[in-house]
Order: structure tokens, then sequence, then C-alpha cells
């Protein structure tokens, strides 16, 4: 049995509040024994293109401290949500970590799908005007057994899921910040989806609704077992949820539908370059 | 504009009866002036392993002439749901026919994904120990467009409907017969979750439950758009969904959230062998 935590906390201007407010939230609890912890997309940082430069830290800065010294004191493993990278050459990364619990960083993910769009007349917003895409699946190690890792709209290429699933990922963990539009539509029906075609756990975790910032997060941080049941899930406010599973369901659903091995891998395959 | 009109029927035990009985309720919509018209998996036989043999045709037989009639006579395209088809050396396919209002048969699919189970102490059913797989991805062209066809348990792998949507398909047609587990957990989402990872039209159309059968259908047949809205879905009983869609809605969607133009191509790949 795995005890999952995912603290959908509220993003605030000032990075140093935002990371006391965060391990004074977890103190609440961890009574409940957690054996991992997760925090939103950017938790860090404002979600907007302006503030991703000025909240940008090298690896092993403030947050990335913050985060090693949270999961050592606290004994838990913590999929470190994501935040604004910076490297030597200056190009910002939307990197999420995740830290074993002695503080060892046992996996990195820079988002991989940035999201760009530009219609006439219509809505304009380029990650990558900000954004340097990274280049790498992530699936890491862990006592309970391999877990992949993808940020936000990584989680809509349906590619990316079986990819990770391939290298042995039983559970897919996805910081991530859906908007007012596209979250009632397919936020639910995303981690579903990638649930039951994957036959693994799914867990989003979101920042709650900030009204008074520029971007209005759909919050509603979910997990889903491999069957495609929502496990739990929240609503727009700041809340944690608390989930008990099972990692034997993923065996037990495969056997009842053996999809992975009644794949046609004669007739298509999927590979990484 | 293009007008879809799904016959949800139920099907008889009686083969004769039941094409008849297709022909006369097809001409209750008829006013409607439907461009296609859907039936369900295994529409002219029951649905057991011990019916696929004795309800069994070569190409071309009656079922097929049946069609391809239908077609012609009230001027529609036929996507003349699946049944069982046996060739010379006595393999036995599930196979899916779609004739043009001229009645030339435009696309052919047999089933390639085969649901065999066999749980210990559990449920055993192999479709394998009667059917034969098909070995060929479906796409076909039409005065709308091309349209990809697969047959339900062919829909439950994502790298199937991407193919199809790599080849072009702006429609995926599938006859379907889920059952009374699998259809209200992951019918709709399927469907839905198709549609919004490739930007496509998903068209399910299954036989209304026939309590007196040995295998209860789930019904449900149902229509998505490209931006996973649930256009029409049927109850359990026997009825007809009809429907107009506007194609232009899937390049509006595509130019909304790019997806198929995001994947990260260079990191990985699907393609068929």
């Amino acid at each position: 049995m795995l005890n999952i935590l995912q603290l959908q906390i509220k993003v605030l201007s000032s990075k140093e509040q935002t990371l006391n407010y965060i391990e004074a939230y977890l103190k609440k609890f961890l009574h409940l024994q957690p054996d991992i912890v997760t925090l939103p997309e950017m938790f860090n940082c404002l979600y907007d293109n302006k503030s991703f430069p000025l909240y940008a830290e090298f690896e092993g800065d403030i947050t990335y401290k913050f985060c090693q010294n949270l999961a050592k004191k606290y004994n838990i493993y913590l999929s470190a949500g994501s935040i604004p990278e910076k490297d030597a050459q200056n190009h910002l990364f939307n990197t999420a970590y995740v830290f074993d619990n002695n503080s060892n960083c046992i996996a990195k993910h820079r988002k991989m799908h940035l999201f760009d769009i530009d219609v006439k007349n219509g809505q304009r917003f380029k990650e990558s005007d900000t954004l340097s895409a990274g280049n790498s699946i992530t699936v890491f190690d862990t006592k309970w057994g391999k877990m992949g890792l993808c940020i936000c709209y990584d989680f809509r290429f349906p590619e990316l899921a079986r990819l990770m699933v391939d290298l042995g990922a039983k559970i897919i963990l996805v910081p991530a910040a859906f908007n007012m539009s596209t979250g009632p539509l397919h936020w639910e029906l995303l981690f579903q989806s990638r649930a039951v075609d994957n036959q693994v756990f799914t867990i989003g975790t979101a920042p709650a609704r900030n009204l008074n910032a520029s971007y209005h997060s759909y919050g509603h941080s979910i997990i889903v077992s491999p069957w495609g049941k929502i496990l739990n899930q929240a609503d727009f406010e700041e809340t944690a949820l608390f989930t008990t599973i099972n990692l034997n369901e993923i065996s037990l659903v495969r056997e009842q539908i053996p999809l992975l091995k009644h794949r046609r891998l004669d007739i298509y395959e999927l590979t990484q370059k």
C-alpha cells in the first residue's frame, strides 16, 4: 500500500512566502503518514511568460535545496511539481524534480511539449517565446517500482505515456495547470484515458485557482486507478488529497483485459528515437 | 454538412429476418436525408463464438449483396457494421465493409485485435478460438474526405487510431458491441479520448441490448466531436441516432490546440511496419 498526498496549494507572488507556506501546509497532513507528496506545476512562480525568467533558478539553488530538505526532514518522497529552471546559457526550462527521503534527486524532467498557439484574430500564447523544451522521456526507480514523470501539456500526447509504460512506469506523475477552458473539457478525460489505455495509476497535481493571478488554474488535482476510476479529485480551491493505492491492482487489471499484450506489434511500432 | 444516421438495431436469431428488419427500420428515417448510415458490429449474427461459423458468409454472399443493394436503392453510403466472413481456407474473420451509394465496396476491415482472456478461476473467452485476425489498417476515401474504420476492441489501442489519422482519417467509424461491465466504465471515455487526442469525429455503433441473447450489448451508440463533445448517444434500447456534423470543425480545433503539429517526432515515432 502506498500513501499519496497531493498538495493543491495556491501560488503566492513571493517565492519565499510560497516555500514557507508549503512546509506549514504539509505539516498539517504528516500524521497521515504519506509516502509520496506531490506539488503542482510552477509551484514557486506566477504562471505567465513574464514571470518565468524572474523566478528561474539554477539547478541546486533555493527551491531545489528547499525540496531536498523537505523530503529528508519529513521522510517523504517528494514529486516537487515543476519550477522555472535556467541553465548556464540562460535557457529557461519548465522542470520537474523528484527527491527521495534521503534528499537524493531521483528524477528530472524538462517539459518536452511546449504550448504554442497563434490563431488569426484570436488567442496568441507561445510558451516557446520564453521556454526551451526538454528532450527526454523520464522514468525512474523507486522502492515501490518504476514511475513516469511529465508536465501538463506533455500528457496530451498518447505516445509519451505509452513509452513511459513500455519503460516500466506503473504510476505517471503529472504536475499540471490546465486553464478554465481546457480544464472542464479535457482534464478528467486525459487522466482517465491514459490510465485505462496503459493500465497504470495517473496522478495530476495542479495549483489552486488564484483569482488575483493572470492565469486561472482549473485546479481539480486528480488520482485515477488503472481501471479508470477517479479515486480522489479536488475542486478549484486550496486543498490536499490523501489517497492510499494498491499497486497490485495493476496486474489484476492487466489480467482481466490484457491490452498491452494484445497490441499488434507486428503491424505497428512506437519507438523512442 | 454531413448527415449521419446510426441504427442501433436488435440482432435477431434469423439472419433473413434481421436483414428485412434493417431495411424496414431504415425506411422510417430516410426523410431525414442521411448521407451515411451505420450498422453495429456483427449485425447479422448472434454474438457468440458458437454462432460465428454458422452465420459466416463468403465475400459477396447474401449479406454483402443486401448491403450493396441497400446503399444504391436508398442513395446512401453504408458503413455496414461487421459480419462473420469466411475465406476459401475456412478461416473466419470479423469483417466490416463500407459501400458507396453506387454499391461499390470502398472499404473492408478485418478486426485486427482479438479479445482473448483466460484468468485463473475466472473468465475465459477467446475470440481467437474461432476468429482469425486481420492485418491491415483501414483508411478510405469518400467525397467528404478520408475516414478510418476499425472494430470494437481495435479501438482500445491508441496506436491504431493515431495511424489512421496520420493516413488522413477525419472520421473514425467503429462498429462495436461493448458488454455490461466494460461499457459503463470505458465506452464513452474511449470515444471521447480518441476524438480529443486525434481531433477527429468518432462514431460508435452498437447493437441494441437483447436480454434473450447470451451476450448483452451495452448499446449506447455514440458520436463525438473533435473537441470531445458527445453530440448524440443512445441508451440500451433499439433506436436511431441522427446527427448533422460539420467537418470544418476539425481544422478549427486543430488551430486552437495544434496537437498533431506539436508532437515531438524527433523524440518518438509511431510507424506502420
